[in-house]
């Protein structure tokens, strides 16, 4: 009888998990995405792009490579898309310039690789990497982090490269905000908190996570940070822990209000709950986004633990989102 | 019965914090700290600036001024001593630059500071509570920080102010040490695990956290970084959730081989633990740095939680460090 029960209870899980493992989450960014200030052209080219990536990092599943490859092919796509703020899409910084960031980490080994403030380097995320594989260190920051990926061969490029007519025209916008706000808040504090003028540019950030068939994990996450930040800012992304995570049991990479996940630890607090209180993905990842909020903070994440079990809970109007699992099937999403 | 035995516990426990409850621990880093190469004079040198640090930030708590005013006024003393590797004391990197780095966490809102990479503020972990107190970010770099940092009116100086000749002849030993690995190790891997070459120079750091009157908890740390450092290096002293981090119920700050408590988010790790799984701090604080250890780092940490226990552990042969209890009793250590 018990042997019946243990049969039934492994047929039973086999053919949950048979349904609905995934085995790569990506996300585009979260933030005041709204449905009515999407035209339907929009809306598809975010769709295409999306599931460009997906299909990316799919098929270096498919081909028996690693979920780091995986991670790294789709977060290429995303980066080469101008439509994301991560790459070629990058959003400037008060002076005017594009500064990225990213990070990527292994699950297996918790190896991991940052670069923070680089100017020239066409994919940040591949830079991120090459400090995890190639660099005795963890996080390079600026002309250092440049020095660094020449050295190693990846693709500089003149920061023109990164010029956008749209995201030039975003920092214009921010720089009046700015100095309207100059005019009608005296209150240096309140301004971060005012939805309506800041965070349709505070956020913007790619990232995916995946597992392999050797149930390997890695998570990876790139961004050009905050429109019209100031001060060599950092935000999470490049934060191991706080934007991008791995270790054996899951992989989560974050976007949104960066100061806030800082504070929160987002990424490894997911990890965190569910190695010491058994929490599921799902849960653990969805208490965090909900502790986010409760400091004041927005924004979304994706996670995916090592049977396929996936999570991507944000409390923004939207976030850019997809799936794709063992069998191909890829879903995507934007809105609430 | 069983109230006598609840009465008994209470008893027993109220005892037991009376006796041994701290509200300050500090440490001025960990590495290969032998006594046989530690004269007498050095040694009473180390002794009386740990001392003056817990004095500085006991007469702050004594005051019944913050946690954050006493991790503040520890860390003062130690960075205007050239004899720990943070402010006065920093440690060249390859291009014969101090580039310093700082952090502050106050627990009870969980907003934090940060700073990396600066070369000209006099106080770093001035710097970095002003990021927490008077900017929208928690992390800024570079000249973007000291642009704040002046803005915020905090003491600038000419980098040679960083100047120290031991810190000097330090990096000579290593770039002679560095051309020396190159012709004896041509596996560019095995550079960053040969303890002999690189231990004497990759640690050092300082860090305090501090429980006050309200029973509010803070931690700080301030670092020079790693002598010989290249390519724009973040270690994890600046990074809150690794080398720093403060909640409502422990406050930890690290010292150490950075990569490694990276990519073990060392001082959140401890209080996830707390958190997730009830553990006690010493025993939260020890499993992280044998996790540390595990994945082939060293160095240490201290820890202390709202009831006033306290945690030093490390896993290299020395830390300098020391406690303070609520009475004003000090306890000093610096080897195993």
């Amino acid at each position: 009888m018990k042997y019946l029960y243990v049969l039934l209870l492994m047929l039973t899980n086999s053919m949950v998990f048979s349904q609905t493992r995934y085995v790569m989450v990506i996300h585009g960014g979260a933030g005041t995405i709204l449905k009515e200030n999407m035209t339907p052209d929009q809306e598809s080219a975010f769709r295409e792009a999306l599931t460009q990536a997906l299909q990316a990092g799919y098929t270096q599943l498919q081909a028996g490579k690693s979920s780091l490859d995986a991670v790294e092919a789709a977060i290429l796509v995303m980066e080469d898309n101008p439509l994301f703020n991560a790459g070629k899409g990058a959003v400037f910084t008060h002076e005017g310039k594009n500064e990225l960031d990213a990070a990527v980490m292994w699950g297996p080994t918790r190896a991991a690789g940052a670069i923070a403030g680089v100017t020239t380097i066409r994919n940040p995320i591949k830079a991120a990497r090459a400090v995890m594989e190639q660099s005795e260190h963890v996080m390079l920051t600026g002309k250092g982090a440049e020095a660094f990926a020449s050295s190693k061969g990846l693709e500089i490029v003149d920061p023109s490269y990164f010029w956008t007519e749209n995201r030039w025209k975003a920092l214009e916008r921010a720089l009046k905000q700015d100095s309207l706000k100059t005019q009608l808040d005296h209150d240096g504090n309140k301004q971060s908190t005012n939805p309506a003028l800041t965070n349709d540019y505070k956020y913007g950030t790619v990232g995916a996570v995946a597992l392999d068939r050797d149930g390997h994990l890695a998570a990876g996450t790139s961004t050009g940070g905050m429109t019209n930040k100031q001060y060599g800012r950092i935000g999470d992304a490049p934060i191991i822990g706080a934007g991008t995570y791995a270790n054996e049991r899951v992989a989560i990479s974050c976007t949104g209000w960066g100061e806030f996940f800082i504070r929160g630890i987002a990424a490894y607090d997911v990890a965190a709950q569910m190695e010491y209180s058994n929490t599921p993905v799902a849960q653990a990842a969805l208490a965090v986004i909900e502790k986010i909020g409760s400091m004041g903070g927005d924004g979304g994440m994706i996670a995916l633990d090592d049977r396929g079990n996936m999570a991507m809970p944000f409390n923004t109007a939207g976030m850019y989102r997809g799936a794709i699992t063992e069998s191909g099937e890829i879903e995507i999403a934007i809105y609430k």
